[in-house]
């Protein structure tokens, strides 16, 4: 398949390299900065542009991978092609592409960052498309590259992208949060990895709910109040407080009896 | 060695089955509640009791791993004995077992839940004693069952276990919290499972803050406005709020311009 990129961000450079790992050529990536848009195209074989106007008018699929504010602005200005149009973001629904007939989404529910390398094989991808015809053809290019490709409408797709926030950009702040109370006292976070793993392992196979322990769960008030003293930073004393409300509020009193050290 | 121990909860029978299972005897396992005393006394091969006064005088070790608010009470209760006590608790010092002279913690820096099997050996195990002496002989029978043994002071454990409550138990109420928002739309909950593992394995090798994605960070207005408009729950909403500000006062403007889906 010929595709094209508009974009050069971290999903583009994932998702390009993975497209073209498995065989399909990547025709052109666009970036408005020249120098972005020849950094990926350079790793994957494409001609960098900075000019929609100078965009490959008959690839077989365009991906929108840029900012959610800026979509429909490049939207706009891009040329008349054939082949299918989607984006990979999780709160836009496919309207915003529809100066283009055959238009959808194709959303990697995954945590991108530049320097890591990602499996493309496990992450869940969803697909949406204005038609059935457009559809399977997106979910087709998806299968190259991943064996977990679900179709999913739009409206539960930023259901999915909101509880995604909570499950991974809250919990990396709760390692962000972790961590700096350690580094306060110079103890090395990487103590914590064992922990870490194992209560991301848990939800794997037990419900979240029953896999809740801590001082707020067994509705600790002293342990409750020593962390809440011993914390300096008034922003993390209000987290503290709210999350712990919250995790009482869910769990009722299931765990007052037990000890369960974190 | 032999051991007593004075609790059963989730930490002694996962600790008790682990030091017999390399060769220690438990000698006895103390519960106020007679059935839970003999719960784990018959997994470990121990006498189960629910009377202090029939403690075993002349063990080794008498590990406390009892709810924090009872501790000092059941410290009250204990008749004399030899050998060393020692306490489980991140966030009690020392000092509480103080009627014994040689005293100390060994606090296992890891989530227990009672039907789930851990592997004692990469749990981080944390030693304080009265004296070297005591801390010495504690840190021999901390490695027989784990490879990842530290000295620390009393100080620097309770601020270890406040980090960890927010890596461990913040942490599993954010999954608490995307599976409620999931299964309102019925969209399965292992569908996250992929960025749930990538998102702990990511801290393992980068800085947690480094590792930062989703809209706080890249302060993504919209996508930020449409997520509270979809959270009809007023204590999710006040979450996503506060801890999004979070986010970004820690993260500056840093990712403004990348896209990086969640």
């Amino acid at each position: 398949m010929k595709v094209v990129f508009i974009g050069s961000g971290n999903v583009a450079t994932h998702m390009a390299m993975a497209l073209k790992g498995v065989g399909n050529g990547i025709v052109q990536v666009y970036s408005r900065t020249s120098e972005n848009a020849e950094l990926l195209a350079d790793r994957v074989g494409a001609e960098p542009i900075d000019n929609l106007e100078d965009i490959y008018c008959t690839a077989d699929f365009y991906i929108f991978s840029v900012k959610d504010d800026i979509l429909p602005e490049i939207v706009a200005q891009m040329p008349s092609t054939t082949g299918i149009w989607a984006h990979t973001a999780g709160s836009i629904p496919v309207s915003v592409l529809s100066p283009h007939k055959k238009r959808g989404a194709l959303y990697p529910l995954q945590t991108f960052s530049r320097e890591r390398e990602v499996n493309f094989q496990d992450i869940p991808l969803f697909i949406e498309g204005e038609s059935d015809e457009t559809a399977i053809l997106l979910k087709e290019l998806a299968e190259t590259i991943s064996g977990n490709v679900h179709f999913l409408s739009g409206d539960k797709r930023r259901i999915l992208h909101l509880a995604a926030v909570f499950a991974c950009n809250f919990t990396n702040h709760m390692y962000t949060l972790a961590s700096e109370i350690m580094s306060e006292e110079e103890i090395p976070f990487h103590l914590l990895n064992p922990l870490i793993n194992e209560t991301a392992a848990k939800v794997t196979v037990m419900e979240p709910k029953a896999a809740q322990t801590g001082p707020a769960v067994r509705f600790d008030e002293k342990v409750m109040q020593k962390h809440l003293e011993l914390l300096k930073d008034p922003l993390k004393r209000e987290i503290y407080s709210l999350l712990s409300s919250s995790i009482h509020k869910v769990s009722g009193n299931r765990g007052a009896n037990e000890t369960q050290n974190v």
